[in-house]
């Protein structure tokens, strides 16, 4: 029966289910958020609430109960049910249920329960386990992970001179806005993202020629990750394809791969 | 006679004055838009009107009288002319010519009869059967189908977080902007694109450090599918480039080309 | 003497003069723009025109008689001279010069005096002929001649598509704002560059919703012609670099290029 | 015992230390502009200032001591030690303490003083002895510097072109936005950048369509630098990769490594 449970729970039907109720849940918290919605379906979305949790804690038991019949279970203390509780996907799985259970054990701040609720998002990265994504993700952020660190750390003292540079040039013509190098820092995020709400911009000449100079220099530093990023999906990919097709010779039918 | 249409319609003159005529209609459709041009030559407008429909209405039937002389029309229930009619080509040469005669056959509401006139715009479509354009792109979707599904995937993860992260934090001080997580998720698709209109931003400290921690991680995301179409079109013509260049099998020498 | 002067004319020595010149004559278009500055220094500045047009008046009349010496110059009606007067460079030599003496042949309008001033900025084009710049770049935008005019064709349609619907969302609710698809597609483009002026924005529900798809699926494509430019511009010179290094094996000497 | 002091300066844990110092000081400097943390903690930022002067004034002396030992400074007049003080690191280790003992030689104006203060700043740039960062992009910006001069030159001459012809445009309608070419120039580098504040943006007809002509064709160029810089930096990894993998003579058949 165990074995059948097994099969059952890595099975189609019941991944697509997983699946669907993650999906329902985070468009419930969307809707949740309009007061009217709210106030208009609260008995149905708290309903619902509880179904999820439910089912979420019976694959939670289920999950550990199955546990040692999985050969990719990690072992921790010569247990693989130990081993799944500590992995990523079970501190995801207990996450997705835990922020419903602690208000009913210890008396909690309401502030700290609607924190709480929030981690209820977090059942979102339980897609991660049914879909290739997060695992493609993964080896491309791994590939990438020195040109990544490099680009980051010179993207992030590119934003601290830009903002420095720009607080010394703007702080007396807006003392409002760029009142410190904190608030500085926030003008300098949108301008080398390219965001640029317009909530702060320089308006002295000085200012608005350093933040000339820093925009043209700086949008390419801080883009380089996304191109870096890019490029690595495009290479994992490729370089799987080159593996897959070998190439054939069309007078002796010899195969072999191209270089 | 058949074969002669069948000749004149798939050659470059009639060809390009459907391309003309399509391009003047959409040409009309913006100068429509302007109430003062509308008034003024609304008489030249549905003169210019009427004559798109007769000559696509023609070029219609022509198409599917000719039908079976074209050996790339596909076959349905052993029917040329039916394979034509459900083809995705003559599904658009349809539309193009629908939103006319339907309000004439049926008495519709005027509302409806305004949403009729636009779906005109489809027109622009039947671009596509005269341009090698749309074919490259159905290719490059396809073959970055994996990878823009994946990345597509995690943007919208990406603006589901951000936007109800950005919710819980300037709900409080921007209940107006930020009511509810679909007004939070607009600003989300504002900063992660970049645009930045500038309506909605984050006021508070927490929602500033939030918004630049979610820009500067989440745009790399985000435009990670741009960044894989653009390679994808790339390597698309590189690999016409490589057809050219012959390939030499390792064991006998024997030249050839790779397909 | 005329060898001379065409080795002189065509000297390091010749080309950086003209080079500065140039840079100067932008420079200065730019502080005359500044109505205090230009008051202040009128005299300098127009000292300054007479210069320059007398030096590339003399340029022009000197590049004409000694055409006939260079080899690259191309032949027109069996002469190098017209040859030089009708080719790319010889235009611009003489559009550089011609605004100013037009108006001394003919009585011309005040505003069209203006304009024929702006033509000056023109000479910048001249700096192409003293650098690689324009070359390498001609040479990309040959290369990627079919790509971009696809992307080009796809970006136009996406443009006019996306400012009809918002034309259409948000004429209601923004008549002033969204008053004709003119209107709309200048939305249409500020969205789609990512710019976001913040000038226009949707306010309606359906013309946020059809704003963030638009914005999420077309930004990709209006930035595809940048991610293929950029990719020619490396293949460019990654082409250059393999072309010149051969690879030497250190056991037998042999050179080979590898592929 | 020079020896000693030679292996614990350039070991792991003082590296370490001057590193966390240094990241400190930037964290200093940043809160010390808020003027509420400035009042209440001025002695604490005093006591740091003083600390961190002293360790970097001792850390530059030891190491113009024991720089004879090191094989990689260079020589300068058959001085190891003047070559250390002339090295970029060097002046950079110099610049990180002289803007401190400089107002207690000389007399300064106090706003030279908060000049000099900010140079404090540029100590994080001694970052760059500690990290690979550095090097890595100097090699990067050595690689692409043909491309990125030509790509930086056409950036250029587009924001003149683009701001020039805005001025013309728009100088009439927004005498105070568009006052002259400079103004207009502040315009190009928001647009072309796709920052857009929305502090300055064309209200007249000729204006929007120029103006979207330009960000059209303008942003491919000018985001040019960033696309080549960031397939430097990932084909600066490719190579190493390369090079681990042997490449074979054709004629011998000896396997060797690339350099």
């Amino acid at each position: 029966m165990k074995r059948r449970m097994f099969q059952f729970v890595n099975g189609v039907f019941f991944s697509k289910f997983i699946y669907g109720l993650i999906v329902l849940n985070v468009i419930a918290i969307i809707f949740e958020s309009h007061k009217d919605i709210l106030r208009s379906y609260n008995q149905f979305f708290q309903a619902f609430e509880y179904f999820s949790i439910v089912v979420f804690s019976i694959e939670y038991v289920i999950r550990i109960w199955i546990a040692d019949l999985d050969n990719n279970t990690p072992i921790l203390f010569r247990s693989k049910r130990l081993g799944y509780v500590c992995s990523g996907y079970g501190i995801i799985d207990l996450i997705a249920i835990v922020p419903f259970y602690l208000p009913l054990l210890v008396a909690f701040d309401l502030r700290i329960v609607r924190i709480l609720r929030l981690l209820r998002l977090l059942r979102i990265l339980k897609l991660g386990k049914y879909s290739k994504s997060l695992r493609i993700i993964k080896n491309v952020l791994k590939d990438t992970k020195p040109q990544l660190s490099v680009t980051v750390f010179v993207a992030w003292i590119l934003l601290v001179l830009a903002s420095t540079l720009m607080f010394y040039a703007e702080n007396d013509a807006q003392p409002d806005k760029f009142s410190n190098i904190g608030d500085s820092l926030w003008w300098a995020v949108a301008t080398l993202t390219t965001v640029g709400y317009g909530d702060v911009y320089p308006v002295t000449v000085t200012g608005k020629l350093l933040s000339a100079i820093i925009a043209l220099i700086g949008i390419g530093f801080v883009a380089l990750p996304t191109g870096i990023l890019s490029s690595a999906f495009i290479d994992n990919v490729r370089k799987d394809r080159e593996k897959s097709k070998p190439c054939r010779c069309p007078k002796c039918g010899e195969e072999f791969k191209t270089s």
